[in-house]
């Protein structure tokens, strides 16, 4: 058992929480919590971290074969992000993406790491439709906002998350947490180029809708049923006028009483669930 | 201007942001930021506290018949429940509705506070149709949570949310901030006698919808044009069996992937603009 926080394994774990850079020379990223570690993929897991009263309430935790590392309590609360740390924080590899996994149009192996094979293949065995649906994310800076996203993302099953440059870290703790383990599944990208993305998958067919103030069109007066993404900017800019100008339809999602715009995950979510809704919608029909 | 954290009115604003017993012995809230500020209803402005950097660059913010109190740039940080600060302060006089106010049926005052009168009354000049719309809340517990619901009940037109004595105090000032005002105009109502207060809206004619994991109906294929209320349960729990059963039907959000549940204000918000979807596209047939 680890007791003392100047232990080197101790020092460098503080690092991967606090620092993107960090995570990103080693290629990994830490998660924590039970749940976030039993469903995490085996193969990603480098290395698991116990509290010392987790461990003796747990012993059997993750099973046998995985190196699990006991922290004494202090020294788990110093390393832990949160304020009452559940016990258990996981190093887990990276995502490596490509722009054209976001499409979900070519069955990933990340999606079916834990589904036997099947014919249908992994895209419609998570309950979707093979069209593209996108969400895309200019200078998205709260955690919580772009965990949330990613949560709900999976739930509406939209096939992949692009992001620019300028958005929060996915990997930040406090992301991965609000994912409440969506991260393992959903396809994400950051790009330099957010605006040359953008257009690499409107060559390829997606129509991009922008949620603006001032989109003139209602969000549920379109037709997101083929493939389609959607872009969402900052929380208190919005989108750049540059981004607003590249999309395919701006829409708007109405608002009563002096509201003068959602959440930025909550606009997502709404608009996410009308993507869903007109998908299911379809496949009744 | 106020130099000291040992001065009484300082020591007394640490209190009410730290303490709910505190802000409900002295009937008032805390609102931070400039935005805060300019939407509060003047006439419910008890003390406004702004900090020495704002004061110089602000030199008449809230205009001059409001009573303004300077504090030195390192007392504000202290009693901001913020980490950047953004320099304005304002204690608020709590509100007092009704459980039957919740239903948006009697134009009430505060609704109509800033607007001029008019023969239509409150609740459709503010977009709203006459229907009652509300959410009533079970043991939520999360600050961001329930300040994200309060900002979209505004903008999805809901009339009013009712919480069970077991929720986040709804002037928690994370509370607060996340409604981005809609505090203001929003009418809620805690109870300590959760089920009792949902049967007497049942006897006014209001249905409750559960969001519930095993509701059997997708929540798109309910209507909502009518007296409508949404049960949403606290963040890791649900709602509980005596709530769910008292429901007038249940409905669940469909979910791809693995995702087990949405984020509890969104899975609030989702549902309230399909309510809003629903009516709107009843307005225009």
């Amino acid at each position: 058992m680890i007791t003392s926080t100047s232990n080197l394994q101790v020092k460098q774990l503080i690092q991967l929480q606090k620092k993107a850079k960090e995570r990103n020379a080693q290629d990994v990223f830490v998660a924590e919590g039970p749940k976030m570690a039993l469903e995490a993929p085996p193969e990603r897991v480098v290395q698991v971290f116990v509290s010392e009263s987790f461990c003796k309430k747990n012993p059997d935790f993750m099973g046998d074969n995985r190196p699990v590392t006991v922290l004494s309590d202090r020294v788990f609360e110093n390393v832990s992000d949160t304020r009452t740390p559940q016990g258990v924080l996981c190093v887990i590899q990276q995502y490596h993406y490509g722009l054209e996994d976001l499409r979900g149009i070519i069955p990933h192996e990340v999606r079916d790491a834990h589904a036997p094979q099947s014919e249908i293949g992994g895209i419609i065995r998570r309950g979707q439709r093979e069209e593209p649906l996108l969400i895309a994310l200019e200078n998205l800076q709260d955690p919580g906002n772009l965990g949330t996203i990613v949560r709900t993302a999976e739930g509406a099953g939209v096939t992949g998350i692009l992001l620019g440059a300028g958005c929060v870290d996915l990997y930040n703790p406090k992301v991965i947490r609000a994912t409440m383990g969506a991260v393992y599944r959903v396809p994400f990208y950051y790009t330099d180029d957010f605006q040359g993305a953008l257009r690499i998958l409107q060559g390829k067919g997606v129509r991009f809708f922008a949620a603006h103030l001032e989109g003139s069109i209602p969000y549920d007066e379109e037709t997101y049923s083929g493939p389609s993404g959607f872009l969402i900017g900052n929380e208190s800019q919005g989108l750049t006028r540059e981004t607003a100008a590249l999309a395919d339809a701006r829409i708007r999602i109405p608002m009563c009483g002096q509201v003068e715009s959602l959440n930025a995950a909550v606009a997502a979510s709404v608009l996410m669930y009308e993507a869903n809704r007109q998908r299911r919608r379809a496949l009744v029909c």
